[in-house]
Parts: structure tokens; C-alpha cells; sequence
């Protein structure tokens, strides 16, 4: 690099000019931004609104780094403000003193937020522009107070009160079925064909929506009608399943729960949606006594790998590496008495890992997490479940039948938030109990 | 009060009893509304909530007080860690700490009541809570962070990026319909005739709604299509008015705005909502040039007297003087002569008021102040345009048309807060400055 | 009228002037119905039939006459052709001659109404024209095959089919709300506010709608839900009635049902509509066990009357004539003594007059011929039911619950339609045999 | 067929048996369609229809020769009562004796479809019921009847006063979309993607529905927004194909255009939805002044092959035979010499063909039949145009802009009705003049 060739030379001189043109695009954004915010008037400042909004849709991907960069920079609270406020309220906590020193502790970003959202088109914006602006949030941890007020915002705005919870199905407008296809997290949509599949007679999808982004699922749920608990995922999603009477089936089986909008981060709404669901299912169909998931353990194989050494020191610890190991072997379930040895070593892990290992004084796996904190009960170990090659990289092929119990969730949910007790099933208690690791912890104790 | 009578012992010893009744159930609601803030699982918040927002309904008026007392005391922020949290922020103004320190300032009666909204209904009982509560601010002044908050939320929540614009009319679901008739402040609608007059063809009615509010309006605006600029309001409001064919009108007459929920007090929706209306009706009609208001000069009488002292010394004061204080006798409009006299001296009074009376560099006059920060201009005075009752004793009988032009509301808007400098008709002009007051300052500059 | 005045000679020379030019209107519009005929395109029939369309609802009402007149005259089929299709077919009776036959005989009026009615409102105003010109068929029975094909198209387009059943409450549009009001034909509506408490929490309301009539109810039905089978009319329409919980009743009265449209005369819809909304109610509101009426007899004063002379050669018969005579007393009710003494003969001759007096093989009584012919039963008669003038001048007071029990009203209609057998309640059959006319009939028979 | 083998034989006697058990089926569902005729209450005529409905539907294909077969004989007039009919009008041609007649004359099977017609699904399921039926038609002439009675009652129900035009596009539910990719009879759609193009901002699609059949478009027409009229298809089809901004359009091409329905033959719907798309898009597009097709030439090779002899004897005949010969080579538009030698010669046959072609008094070829009866203008033929297997097959791989001028419509398509006179432009009329055929005919009058 002593050196510089012609090219990198060029290139050199390239690229600054390049860099100058983005920050020149983010600075007139944010001219507008700026204006936008010391605007008097509302009919101005629609139009400003407006024009911000065109402003900042077409800036190029390069730009953006700079305009958030302005944007954390220039929308901090007036400190010597801030200062006085604190320094009146500390002499004299009045409400006028506390209201004054709120309005001065907020970013003036927060009022920007809130008048370029007056424009149509604000609220997908401002959602896409966290999408974007987390993305690069390590790498510029001077945007986390853009994240924190935008958060704030969309926390108020996105209030459960909100929004509506509408199902989809082969009625829905194609430009919402699409995102379906788009976002599915869990288990990937193929395309129209397997979308119709999903959205058949024995199934269910619902979505909550919020009213200014019509046509944008927020959280989507799909739901399958059974006969008995779903022991395994491939029947549920092939494209030829045969289709059930919905009026037969006694159980209701929730395989996929997908956030869509990474924009919306940290605002939650998976909790509620699937209560609300089973409530509505369970009015319209009367017979259906079962509401249960089909979950995989993502968490489970990586928790194995780090165990290894405390296990090496157990009776019969090598013994069960050595099975464990088997699964390093893509094929392993393939050949079945080798699957069989692997199982009676497995099955005692995994009902461990989700019983009793925890992070932070939750559950270890996040599926887990989710679904306990919810007030579900730990049902079912399903083996060779998911034999899809993330099923077996993350879960070893088990996925776990999580039961929503409506009579029961609250005070499971009490029980984990209080105490961590999780709430299952007699065998998954058993089976956790045969672990290996359950002898230095008390297992057995509050049933 | 030295010998309580018998009676008043009675009383005495009955109304603390109520009051203790009263004071319970407001405690019990209150119990209701701090488990909502400590509860951490969201279903059980979403019991919780609903819980709590029926508690609130079926509270009886006089437990009101209680309640807001209580709501008042205890959801201020945590003095200690307030402290802390400004201490740090003040050693390191940090993005962390910046954000710690606004999460510290907030009162935790936010959070409440971003919950409490998340039941069916919630933000209907908050409106109305907030509605009842400001009913008693002057006295209670302890319950201005109750107010602060709801304000600050509400201002989020009823951005106008998520109102919709609707037209009202006969196809119009009554449940609406009948709340015009309710709120309509400016010109009472005497029932359902007047109302269906009132949405006939060559008249327009448009509303701002919240998704979350369905069938509430939360400002409306009353259009009458016309040709020439209405000089009176009579002939709009009388229920057999002579339809015309809205193809044939040259001009669109705003001549209603009403804000509806008291609870909404300090979010402003009706700057825009004029404008929006204009465009419009300017998009669909393109033979209709005209918008402009006819409008009541509410403040005009109550200023007049004020003035008194000040004119009495003013050249030929006092025979003014004596002319205006004919308007005192109700009837001084109708003898033609003596209206005549009133009208010469009147006229310039009113004019000058309009266009240079000041209260804090804005305009004196409410409903002038609204439409000049729209930026509309002053452009007529409508002689005996309004004896009604209120119109005789707040305006004189007087009505003001502001025009909006949409070509010039931006710069008028601009002039008008930069330089507090009125947009005004030649005619207007002119009789401002015939004023007897306009010697005093210069009215001719500034054009 | 030897010497006509010089006034009378000139309006005799206006009249008919007059006359001629209604004429020449009428004829204007026919040639465009004419041309609206003969026209071969598409496209040029739209515009002709949208112009005969607006000549049609412009013609005064004096014009209207020689209108039908011509439509009567000009529209018949060709004699010849159809002379020529019906000896072909008599000759040799193939599906082609059959298929020539059955062309030549329709009237082209009906092709020139299927024409006419393509134009937007060109249904409604069919609708309109036959409510019209029916309401002169009686002095111009020339207009009978005019009737016969707008009857005949108005079966086809109005099948039941094609109609939706919609819920009428406070949500429903104004335009509809205000059709209620003028059309109710049973219990008059006395404004909105009476409206409003008819679609209260504790009442429903339904009606059948056209699409091509959007706005338009051509049958509506009111239903109060109860605690026990009403017995009186007046506690249902008093405005100021108390609401109950809806969830609290256990029986549905039809209380009022209405035909709104003329000019549908002869095409039924109300037999399914009170099928319709017993089934939807029970689903609803699975309480509810009982639906039954509370209907009124038309026809008994007017029966009573003609059975006068019958009567009088009856044992007994004068006395009982002598009681029966003081309903004509219109205050015959307000004293209890009396209204007893009326009681013990009125009653038995009611449930005799419902029970077995026939017109034409069915129920004599009008409204006993709908109900009884739909499968509902005679359940129970009610004393001073409706003391409203029309109560008491047709019914004497009475009112009479039919009771509609889904699962026999096919069997009650079958039974009726063949046998003319009329199920009823034991009360009634007894009442029916007390009756003074029961001994020459066999009422006992055919339990 | 001497001596049947024992297959043979095995094999008649289970064809019949199986034969015996569709027309045992087929007679069961007839008698239901016959109770549905006798019966006299609707409430149990609803239970009737439903019942038909069901029993219909579960037809197994092959029983469903021997149900129309039954249709036709079942449901004839009666002919002693329509003779006694006949000869009453015909001694006195009387309103009533006509109204009798007409009612004698009409096959029961209208009412008997009328009232399956009244339970839900009754609409579709006749729809359907012709489409299968007129299948075996050509075979069956005996069931010409009931065609003759659907189509009939279709002509009423399906009356253009009933449909509504709707726009079909992205925000459309995928119920419908999937059908315009099952139906799309002209370019076909080969999947969701390639349909997502077609309804991009720069296209427009457009649909009639009837209530009765919602989510089933009747006929569907595709638009393209596009610079100057199309000279080709594949452009237009091709999935990449790059978008323009409608604002910057000035012309719309209906490329396609398909009635969806079998079942609705002979009701035409095409006429008014090209004129009324146009519309439309002129009054939200005023910068779109060119309303054209780009449509196939179905009939011209065929025509082609038919004037063989003629030509041969015409002078210079053989050489352009030779010419056209050409043609039958699949490739011969690949070489550029060879294809521009047909195009001299193919060119004025298309324009004569176009021009003056006829099939009884109207254009012989099938789509200018549809474009000219509707007043669209011949404008210009398109070399290589459509090269797909069809488009070179049927039309040579020619296309034909016909023009909608919306002030000439109406006498283009009253000239082409009365006069069969074609309109065209003038190179058309140059080309067809150039033609050999053209001596024979005198192609320059009349302009």
C-alpha cells in the first residue's frame, strides 16, 4: 500500500467524490427534516411532511449511513434546558416543574416522528427507516437514541388497541398473500400452490393489522385442524396433504408464528395473538378441545454442544457423548437401529434443556420462552419430527407440542413469571428426570 | 358553626359516609389500575385491562375526584432514580444514558395507560376520562400531570396520519349522524330535518374519524355550495333553503367547524382539515373558484367594551360612543334608521378589530386568530348577517367571510406568523382605517 | 249546463289543451321507447334507454295515462306470426316450433322492459311505473297485460335468490332509516326517536334487499325480544319502553311486518323472511325458545257483522247479539263491567272466526291466512291487545300470537295447504267450540 | 359382433348396470326437481330447492345424460290446456286470453328453475348445469327446449342492469385472480407472476359480475397503457416487460378480452364493457386519446385456403398463390427476403379480407364481426405481429388495430348495422384495393 497504483488512486478519488454526492443527498433530506421540525403551520407543515417524505424514500442505500448520522446528532435535548428543568424540579417537584422537565428530557426527534407521520405513507417510512437504521445499529451504536425514540413511538402508536385481527385466506387481496409468501420464517412457503394448500378449509391464518399500513401483516399465525396432536411437521405442510371435514378435527395445531416487520422490534404482539385465536377457533368450532403447537427447539443443539464438558465428568457420561456424537453425522435417523440408539440418550437432553435450562432466569431456548412466558404447558417430544435440514441442524429432528390450556394459561403464566416453574406434561417431567444433568438439580420438587 | 343544628350533624354524618362509599369504590378501580401497571404477561394484562376499564365505566360520579386523586399521587416517576439517572446523564451525556434518563422522567401513568388502551374500548374511556377530568382542572390544579400525559398521548395517537377524512351524509349510518346533531356548537341543528337539509345535494359535510373511535367525529365541517359569497347566515341554516344545483355554484361556503371531544382539547385537527376540504371539493367541482367562511366575530362585543375609556377621549369619541351604545337595546336592528346610523360607526369598529387588536402578537379575536393562522384573508364584513340571539350579542349581528385562496394560503400564513401582518381586502383595509382608533398606529404600511 | 259560461267555455278549451300536451309528452316518450326497441346495437340502445329512461320520470302525472295507454296498445305480439307458431307447432309439436311458439306469444314488452332496464335506475323506475299505473287498473282494465309482464319479469329478476337479508339498527345508513319510517304500514313509526327504540338493544330488525335497489327495502320485519309471549301491543311501541337484556329473553315477537314496495305486488317474500330470522335469532340467541307474532284480526268486526242475520235463528243467538252490539259503543271497553260481559261472547267468536271461517277454501282472516299458510300455529288470544282506533275498529281489541315452532311448521303447512286443517292451541279449539256456530260445523274432529 | 366373447358379454352386462344405477340417480334427483314443481308453501320449497341443489351436484357425470333427458320430457306445456288457450285468444285476441295464452305456452321448467334458483348456489349450479348440458347439444337436439328456457331466463336475470363493472387488480382476492388465469382464453396467463404483470400501474383489467355469482367474473378485458397503438403482442405479454407511467400514456390496447362462462352463450356482455372501460380510462387518463385493440385475425388462413380456385383464374392469380403457398412452411417468417415477399402479397388479401369479406350481410371474420357491430374502426394491420404457434396458424401472424373513437361509434356501428358498410382508414382501404378480389367488388364507393 506503499504505492499507489493509477487504479487505486482513481478509485481513490472515486469514491470520496461518490461518498460527498451521499452526504450531499442525506444533507438536503435533512434540510427538510430540519424544516419540517421548526415549521409553525400545519398546512405548511403537511407540504414540508411531504416533501421530507420524497426526500428521504429516494436517497440511495450509501446515503442513509450519513442522514442517521445527522439524525442522532442534531435532535438532542437542549442541555442547558434540560439542566434548568432538573434544577427547578429537583428544588421543587411541582407537576409544573415535572412537566417541564419531561418535555425538555424528550429528543425533538420524537416531534419530527411525529410530523412526518402526518403524511400519507409516513408510517411505512418511518418503519422502514428502523428496518434499515437497526441493521448497521453495532457497528453505529451513536443511532441507539434514534432506535430508543423510534421505539418509544411505535410502542404508542402500535398499541394493541389498535389493531385488528383479521384472517386470511383465499379471499385476501393477493398483495397481502404475497407478503405471506415474503415473510413465512418458520416453514417456507413454496409459492401459490403451497399458500393454498395453508389457506384450505382445514386450515387457518390470522394476522394482526394496524390501520395506516393497510395490506402489511404485522404478526401472522397458521393454524391446522388434526384429528389428535401433530406428532410431525412434513404432513402438515405438503402441498398434497389430504384435506380433513374442519367440523372432525378435535385439535387445533398452531406450526408457524412469523413477525414481519423487523421495523417493529421490541414491540411485541405474538403473545396475545395466540390467545386470541384459540378463543375465536374455539366459538366457531366447538368440537375442537385441543390447542397446541408444533414447535422446533432451535436452541437445543448449540445448548448440547456446550454441555459436553460437564457431561464428560458424569457416570456415564462418555458413554452418552458418544451417542450424542452419532448426530454430528448428517444421516444419522437414516439407518434405524442407529436412530433407536440415539433416541433413549436424546429424548432425557431435550426434555432436560427445555424443562430446567435457563438463561437470564428464563428458559433457555427462545421457542420455550415465548410459549412458557405465555402460560403454556411443555406437552410432547415429537422424534424425527422435522427432519428438514434446519430441523436437524438446530432441533436434532424433535419439535416439541407446546398446550394452550384456556382455563390454565393465566395461572401458568403467574407461576413461570413468579416462581420459573415451568408448567408440563408427566412423561416430559419423567423423561427430564432420566437426564443425566437432573441429579444437580432438584427435579422433582413443586409439582 | 359553633352548635351544629341537628340537621347538619345528620348531613355531617351522612355525606362522609357516601364519601367513604365513594372513596372505596374509586380505591377499588384503583387497585384495579396498579395491577395492570405491576402485571408482566400480557394475557393476563389483557384480563387485567378489561378488567379495570369496566371497574372505571360503572364508577359513579361523585368517586371521581377520588380516583383522580389517586391517579394523580401515585404514578410519578421515582425520585431516587431520577436523580441518579440525571446525575449520570449530567457526568456523561451519553446516548444510554440520555435514554435511561428519559425512561426515568416519564410518569409511569404513561405505561398505564398505553395498557389500559389495549382492551376493546379503552381509548373511548380515556377520551372520556381525560373529558371529565379537565371539567374539574381549575380546581384540582394536583391533576395537571394527569392532563400533561393524556396529552402527550393523545398527540400520538391522534396524528393525523391516522385519521381518515370522510364525507357525511344521508348514506351515513345515523348512529353518526346523530352525534352532528349533539356537538354542532356554532350553529344548532334542531333535529332531523334540519340535518337532512343540511346534507343535501348542493351541501357537503366532511369529518375526521380515528380507527380506534369508529362512528365518533372528532372535528366536522359544514359546506354550503353557493353562488357568490354568502352575505348572511339565515338563508344557509333555514331548513326549506331552496336547493341549487351544485354543477350551477361558483363558490363553496364553509359555514360550521366544530371541534367534538373535550377530551381531545390541545390536538388540533381543523387547520388541516379546511384545506383538505378545499381541495377536495376544488377537484370535484371545478367551476366552484370561491372558499371562503362565513363566520361569527365572537370576541367583537366584549372588546368593544373595553375600548370605552380609551375612546371617550379620542376625537368625536363621544358621539361614537353614544352611536355604539344604541346596540345595547336588543332591538336597535330593526328601526332601519337607527340601524343605518349604528352600521356607519360600527362597521370601521369592527373592520379595525379584525385586522390589528392583538392578544400576545396573535390575532385578538378567537375565530380570526383560527383562520389567519390558516392563512385565509380577512375579506368582508356582512352587515345584519347573523341576529340571532348569540349572533346579535357576541358579534353585533356581524359576520366576516374568510377567504382561502389556495394559491396564497402558504405565503399569508408565513407573513401572518413571521410578521403578525394581516392578509386583508381593499375594502377592509379601508374601513379599518376609518377607524377613529387607527390614528394610533400605522395601518397603511405593509401592503 | 245549457248555456256554458264564457269561464266554462275557456277552461274547456284549456282542458283539452292541456290534455294534448300531456299527450304529446306521453308520445315523446314512447317514441323513445319505440326506438329503444328497434335499436340492434348495444351500445346505442344504452344511450337510447338512458334517454328514454329520464323522458319516463320527467312526464307529469296528467301525462301518465296516455303513457300506459300506448304501452298498452303498441307492444301486443304479432297476431300473424303467432297465428302462423302455434299451427306449426299444432301440426307438428318438435322443440323448435315449441321454441317459435313461446317467442311469438311474449309480448315484446317485455323485451322492451329487459332493454329499458339496463340504464342505471331503470329498476327502480319499472318499480315505480307499475305502483303507478296500477293504482288505475281498476278503471283501465286495458293495462292488464302491461300488469301481467312486469309481474312476470319482476318474479324473475326479484327470485329469492337474488335478494340479501340485512339487519336494520341504528348503524344503518340514514337513507334506509328514513324508508322505515314512511313505509311502516302496521304500528305507524312516529318519528326517529320512535325509530330509535324499535332498534334498540332488544329489538331486531331485518329486511329483504335487491341489489339493483340498493337503499331500498322491499320487506322489513320488527321483533322485540321478551320475557313471555306478549299480550299487548301498546307496552311494545311506547317509546320510552324499558330495555331488557337481550341475553335475558326467552321468546322473539314479530310484531310488525311491512311491504314496502306496490309495485311488487304479487311477488311473495314474507313467508321466508319469518323463517329466516327465527333461525338466525335461534342460533344467535339460543335462550330464545319461543317465536311467535302478536298480530292483529282485521277481518273479525267486519265477519261479525255479516253473521248478524245467521245469528239472531241461533238459541241464545239475541242475547249474545245484544252483547256484541256494544262494541259499537267506541268507549265500550273503558268500563270493566261492561268489557267483561263483551269478553264472554267476543272471545269464543274470535277463536271460532280464526279457526274455521274460510274464504275460498282458506282462513278467512287475512293475516290468519299468511301465518297459518307459512305452518305457524293459532296459540293464544289476547284481551284489549290494541286499544288504538284501528285496533278496536277492526279487531275489537284482539290481538292473536301465532306461534312459529321450526320444527313443525312444515307439517302445520302441510296439513293446512291439503286438508285446510289449522293447527292450534287447546285454549283456542276450546273457545272455537264454546262459540254459539261451532254446533253446525264438526269441530272436534281430525286432533 | 357375432358371436360376443365372454368379455364382451361380462362387459354388457356391467355397462348397463352401471347405466341402470346413473339413471337411478338421475331419477332420484328428478323427482326432487319434480316435488320443487308441485310444491305450494315456500318455506318447504326452500327445503325442496336445497335438496335439489344437493342432490344435482352429487351427479355422477354419467347420470346426467339420463337427468336431461328427463328434463326435456318432464316438463312440457300442457297441451290440451294451451290449445283451449289458443283457440279463446284466437276467437277474442282479449288482455286476459293473451295473458292465458302466454302462461299455457311457457315450458313449467321455467318455473321449476326459478325456484332452484332460490336456494343459495342455485344461480351457479344452472350456470353450470348449461354448460354441461349444451356440451352434448349437437348430439341431443331434444334438449334444445331447456336451452332455449335457461338461456331465457339467463337474458333476464343476467339483464346489464345487474352487473356491476369492477376493477381487477393487485388488491383483488386471489379467489378471483386464479380464475382470470383458468379462463384467459385469448393469451394465455402462465402463472401468478406473469399475472401480476398484466395488472401492473401500466395495465388496467376490468371485469362484470353479477351479485348473484360473486367472485366469478363474467367477462374480463386486459388494457395496457401504452406510447403510440401497438404494432405487436409479445411486448406486451412478455412478464419483464418494462413499465411506463400511465400519466406519460397516450394510448389504451384492449389486447384481450374473454367471456368466462359457457354457461351464459348467447347473453352478450363484450358491446358495452369495451365502451364503458373506455370511459373510464379517458376520464381518469384525459392524456389517453387513442382507445385501440390489438386483436387476432382468427378467420383469415382459414378464408385463405378457400379462395384457392377462385384466384387461380383471376390474372397474376397463380403468382400470388405461389406466394402465399409460401406460408405453409412454419418457418417461412424467419427468413427476412422471403417474409417480405409474402408480406407484399398477404397484406392486401388481409385488408380485403377484413374489409369485405362477408357471412351473412356481416364481417365473415369472427373478432372484426364483434369490433365493427360495435363501432370500432378498421386503423392498420401489423406485419409479424403474433408469432406464437396460434397467431401464425390462425392469423398469419398478422394483427389488426381496431379503433374506438367515442364520437364515432355510434354512427360507425348505425352505418356497418344498416348499410354493412365497414369503417376504415385509408391505408386499409388502399391495401384492400390493391387486392386481386378487388376488381370484382366496387371497394371505393361509399366514402
Amino acid at each position: 500500500m506503499n504505492a499507489p497504483s493509477f487504479l487505486k488512486r482513481l478509485v481513490g478519488s472515486v469514491v470520496p467524490s461518490e461518498r460527498r454526492r451521499s452526504h450531499r443527498r442525506a444533507r438536503q433530506a435533512m434540510d427538510l427534516f430540519q424544516a419540517l421540525l421548526s415549521e409553525r403551520g400545519e398546512v405548511s407543515g403537511a407540504l414540508v411532511a411531504r416533501d421530507a417524505l420524497a426526500a428521504y424514500n429516494s436517497l440511495p442505500k450509501p446515503a442513509l449511513p450519513s442522514f442517521y448520522d445527522a439524525l442522532a446528532a442534531e435532535f438532542s435535548p437542549n442541555r442547558e434546558e434540560l439542566d434548568a428543568a432538573y434544577n427547578a424540579y429537583h428544588a421543587d417537584p411541582s407537576q409544573e416543574n415535572l412537566i417541564r422537565l419531561q418535555r425538555c428530557v424528550e429528543a425533538p426527534r420524537q416531534e419530527l416522528f411525529r410530523r412526518f407521520n402526518t403524511t400519507p405513507g409516513g408510517t411505512a417510512a418511518l418503519v422502514a427507516m428502523r428496518r434499515d437504521m437497526v441493521a448497521g445499529l453495532k457497528t453505529h451504536p451513536e443511532w441507539k437514541g434514534i432506535d430508543a425514540d423510534l421505539e418509544h413511538l411505535f410502542g404508542s402508536w402500535f398499541n394493541r388497541g389498535f389493531l385488528t385481527l383479521e384472517r386470511i385466506d383465499w379471499y385476501t387481496p393477493a398483495v397481502v398473500l404475497e407478503k405471506l409468501i415474503e415473510y413465512e420464517a418458520v416453514h417456507e412457503i413454496a409459492g401459490w400452490d403451497d399458500l393454498r394448500r395453508r389457506l384450505a378449509a382445514d386450515r387457518r391464518c390470522f394476522a394482526f393489522f394496524h390501520p395506516a399500513l393497510p395490506h402489511e401483516p404485522l404478526i401472522f399465525i397458521e393454524v391446522a385442524f388434526t384429528k389428535g396432536m401433530s406428532a410431525a411437521i412434513e404432513p402438515l405442510l405438503a402441498p398434497d396433504a389430504p384435506q380433513i371435514d374442519p367440523q372432525s378435527a378435535d385439535t387445533a395445531i398452531f406450526y408457524s408464528i412469523t413477525n414481519c416487520q423487523t421495523g417493529l422490534r421490541g414491540i411485541s404482539f405474538g403473545n396475545l395473538l395466540i390467545k386470541q385465536v384459540a378463543q375465536r377457533l374455539g366459538q366457531e368450532f366447538p368440537r375442537i378441545k385441543t390447542f397446541a403447537t408444533l414447535s422446533p427447539i432451535p436452541g437445543f443443539r448449540s445448548w448440547l454442544r456446550g454441555i459436553g464438558t460437564q457431561l464428560k465428568d458424569l457416570p456415564g457420561g462418555a458413554a452418552q457423548l458418544d451417542a450424542l456424537a452419532r448426530i454430528e453425522n448428517p444421516d444419522w435417523h437414516k439407518d434405524e437401529a442407529n436412530a433407536e440408539r440415539v433416541r433413549k440418550v436424546l429424548i432425557p437432553y431435550a426434555a432436560y434443556y427445555l424443562a430446567h435450562a435457563k438463561q437470564d432466569r428464563e428458559a433457555a431456548d427462545p421457542v420455550a420462552r415465548f410459549h412458557l412466558g405465555n402460560g403454556a404447558r411443555l406437552e410432547r417430544l415429537n422424534w424425527l419430527a422435522d427432519t428438514s435440514k434446519r430441523g436437524m441442524q438446530q432441533s436434532a429432528g424433535l419439535m416439541v407440542n407446546y398446550l394452550y390450556r384456556l382455563d390454565e394459561v393465566e395461572s401458568n403464566h403467574e407461576t413461570y413469571v413468579r416462581e420459573q416453574k415451568v408448567s408440563m406434561s408427566r412423561d416430559i417431567r419423567r423423561f427430564a428426570a432420566e437426564c443425566a444433568l437432573a441429579t444437580s438439580v432438584d427435579v422433582t420438587a413443586g409439582d
